[in-house]
């Protein structure tokens, strides 16, 4: 089993009226903060054990589903997921 | 300059809806999916140099604003951002 972790996040020509208000909050309360941009976060188990196989998968899925291309780009890293082994 | 990246996702006990219908939608769509949780992605940039006093604010902002303790964590990386300097 295979786990994609995908980051989503605004391309930086684009506004982000989210990040500029978390942005704000924190000067407020007295930090020493420059920018904030937010995006999304996903983490996808993969019934795949090829990586090939599973670096097609998430990129579609990324296209197709997770992210808009016009306005966001994606990120990702995938890894093998150990699971517990139980002994009898 | 600092660069914090930091995702914050719920706790694995606590019901993750938006990663459900996503998990169905993938699947519906013929991926072998196991399962989706779905958390926040945030880049703050400090202006702040010192690594330990940057931990310091990382930790307390998200403790105090980004995140819902009760129901989430979050995880973050530091890194040193290398400004574009421009020659005269």
């Amino acid at each position: 089993m295979l786990k994609a972790q995908i980051t989503v996040t605004l391309k930086q020509s684009i506004l982000d009226p989210q990040g500029s208000a978390v942005e704000k909050s924190l000067r407020s309360m007295g930090y020493p903060i420059e920018a904030v941009r937010i995006g999304k976060f996903m983490e996808v188990r993969l019934a795949e054990d090829n990586v090939a196989k599973a670096n097609e998968i998430v990129q579609e899925i990324c296209h197709k589903l997770l992210s808009n291309p016009v306005i966001e780009t994606y990120h990702y890293t995938l890894e093998q997921e150990h699971q517990k082994e139980v002994e009898a």
